[in-house]
């Protein structure tokens, strides 16, 4: 992690006395983009990643909220007040939100998960001051109209619908509810039809009035961006909106702890008439900032990464039992999960599980060769350094490193951190996590005989 | 269109003293790239469009030859082929193919449609000679071993049953077919359980021979690439495979003609037990080279393009009756097909469906306001440069334009046309293709009185 204090002092309204610290955290070359940070009063951080050979620019602001800061009756409402956010401002109705970005073939648009929430609009670099401005209203004058709570609701259970009628997204849904049971991280991020009919409109107002602070907010530009002017224009539109009063705020840390997954041998079915059954087969990962992560990442990449993974050459290459099958991580603050998806028919569904577990067995047992080693770090170099060339994915990883982090790495350290995982690392990694009894769950018509057989998996 | 001949010879190996002509289709300038085409000895094309402010490249082959191919025993052939690509050729297994491209964190892939099949690979810059290598070895060397055949059934009996469970994404297939009717283009692209269980080996390896002729094939790669070295690589690799030697070949001709469809009021309905019904109403459209198309784009765009476009607005904004809202228009080289798309609850189905038609009703009487024809040419111009960031989607482009219409059409050329878009010619073609009677398919669990009263949206 590189930072470097520059103590300059950004030029800031006349109206705002308190001076913004900037610093330059990573310097540009080689196509890689100059990354700086000024923290106005306030307590609001914008990170800003220059890379002047491009001609767009992606505007984002990200706050310190996601799913798991939900109540149970609350469940749903960050995804929900994220999609009210688009329905009106003080100054502009929905339609004056989308009209601004569409009419300049802007990509607007918003994610919510169990840790964070974040809003972007991806233009042309001509275009940042619109996008800035745009999305600064949303998350700073937001009416949250009641009228347009209602319309919302009926929107919000049509993606719960949608997601519902696709198996291989939703099985995720259930695996975290598997591993992690009734709990704010297990969980589903858009909340149920029952806890979304139950909120109110001042329950979700109040919630954006707690979560919206600017000391829980990062705002993250990338692309063909003037540092000083994305700074300018921001804390212009806070300022303007009275959000920076407090001059003495600080942001928010990052969220931190260690919180231990117990769950093992469990099997969670959900028995739905589809063409394929929809596995997960996992267990508990690490959390986000875990220095195994490098060797686990090299390990995931090997084991279920890409069309040369064990799991792809076994499942599919060789017996031809799936269409998508892959390993992957997610992490949190404080732990993070470890699985296999695979899609297959029905009646193969007892075969692919008992691959996919010799294989976690196996590697737990051996690690990996020293050919499947190279061959994962290469990858996953190769990749990433592949995923930054869009100002979207960059903008992504400044201001999710701000938010969950609080510092910046740059690519030439991660690829160093990649090249220098060891072959004991892997193996230790593999056999901590892959090692553990892992539980499974299965979306598909199963018969009651093979239903009862799913134990098997997971003995 | 520009195209200037440089009337220039490529240096080619001295095995083929046949004159390679190269000509500059585009020059480059402001961040977009240059464009050269060189038609080698046995009729293979190679375009490439040169970015050298980029990182990366993009390689990829495309072969005049899709799902319209096939008679209907041959029903799958082409999708399962590009399957069969991937697993061996006579220098590599199918782990070598995909290692070679995992190793260095590249993204290899391919997709068959109805009128072409595309193979690629996205890499760093520096391993673009290894892309060449393996892409063009798939193409020109595969054995297609009867062992493999069998295997890759079962992979691709798996991507049906994961589509049959996406019913946002089939009832796309079924509207196609509501149109089409059981010919070339109204079949589904993947086949159907059955044509794909009696597809033999012989008659693929035949489909192959006959549709990969080099005459059937183009070269396309696009980022930080000289074009004379791709085409030196390219000769040299097409030529070790013996793939050049009829040096008097000429390229086939891009797909021309007309063919009127004249399916109206038709309704299809594909009873499934879904949370939502996914519908798609719809009409006949315009060919891909029909000089209306600017004119339809921006109709589109208008119509449903985005989230302040009519569809969205009524539909989901004020109404929030859909998640997901859209209008879409797919050209083929004689024909085409316009159509709306909306999931929602099967108790509003025909609340979405009446609105849905008063607004293609209400567009193609009035065709649309002047606010909305400057927001949508914006939006068009906008997203059209900001769509071509990604060397991905470069290498789509030239690779699709060479095969498609046989030239190559600058960015400055389409914002022009775009531009020059006049609220006549949109009322002309409103009222041309929205004023046609239009069909309907539905997928989801709709009781027979709902489902009777479908005929009303197509009256």
């Amino acid at each position: 992690m590189t930072s470097r204090d520059d103590e300059t002092t950004a030029r800031t309204s006349s109206e705002a006395r308190a001076v913004a610290r900037t610093q330059t955290l990573l310097e540009g070359e080689n196509g890689i983009g100059t990354v700086r940070r000024t923290t106005l009063p306030g307590g609001l951080r914008v990170v800003t990643e220059t890379l002047p050979s491009v001609r767009s620019a992606t505007f984002g602001i990200w706050a310190h909220v996601g799913s798991r800061d939900e109540t149970p009756t609350l469940g749903g409402a960050t995804h929900y007040l994220e999609h009210l956010l688009f329905k009106g401002t003080r100054r502009r109705s929905a339609l004056d939100i989308s009209a601004a970005i569409d009419e300049v073939g802007g990509e607007m648009n918003a994610f919510t998960a169990k840790e964070y929430t974040c809003y972007y609009a991806r233009v042309l670099d001509t275009d940042l001051p619109l996008a800035i401005d745009v999305v600064c209203d949303m998350l700073t004058g937001s009416v949250i109209g009641a009228a347009d709570v209602d319309a919302e609701r009926g929107v919000v259970l049509e993606e719960i619908a949608m997601t519902e009628d696709d198996p291989g997204d939703c099985v995720h849904d259930l695996f975290a509810h598997t591993m992690l049971g009734d709990t704010p991280l297990g969980r589903p991020v858009l909340g149920t039809v029952d806890t979304v009919n139950a909120l109110g409109r001042d329950q979700i107002a109040r919630f954006y009035r707690k979560h919206y602070d600017p000391t829980h907010l990062v705002v993250a530009a990338a692309g063909n961006v003037d540092h000083d002017d994305v700074v300018r224009q921001v804390h212009a539109a806070f300022d303007g909106a009275g959000a920076l009063s407090r001059t003495d705020a600080v942001p928010v840390a990052p969220r931190s702890g260690i919180r231990a997954i117990r769950t093992a041998g469990k099997v969670g079915l959900l028995n739905r008439k589809t063409e394929q059954a929809h596995v997960v087969l996992g267990m508990p990962g690490i959390p986000r900032t875990d220095d195994r992560r490098w060797a686990l990442g090299v390990l995931n990449t090997a084991l279920g990464g890409g069309m040369s993974s064990r799991l792809f050459q076994e499942v599919r290459e060789k017996r031809g039992l799936a269409y998508s099958v892959y390993s992957y991580t997610s992490s949190f603050a404080d732990c993070g999960l470890f699985g296999v998806y695979a899609g297959c028919r029905p009646n193969q569904v007892h075969d692919v599980l008992k691959i996919c577990r010799d294989e976690l067995t196996q590697v737990a047992e051996n690690g990996l060769s020293d050919e499947e080693l190279r061959r994962a770090v290469g990858q996953l170099a190769g990749s990433t350094v592949l995923g930054l060339e869009d100002t979207g994915a960059l903008m992504n990883r400044i201001g999710k490193s701000e938010l969950c982090w609080g510092e910046q790495m740059s690519v030439d350290d991660m690829l160093e951190r990649i090249a220098a995982v060891t072959p004991d690392e892997v193996r230790e990694v593999a056999r901590d996590v892959l090692g553990q009894r892992p539980s499974l769950s299965v979306i598909g018509p199963l018969k009651d005989k093979q239903a009862a057989r799913l134990d098997e998996a997971v003995a």
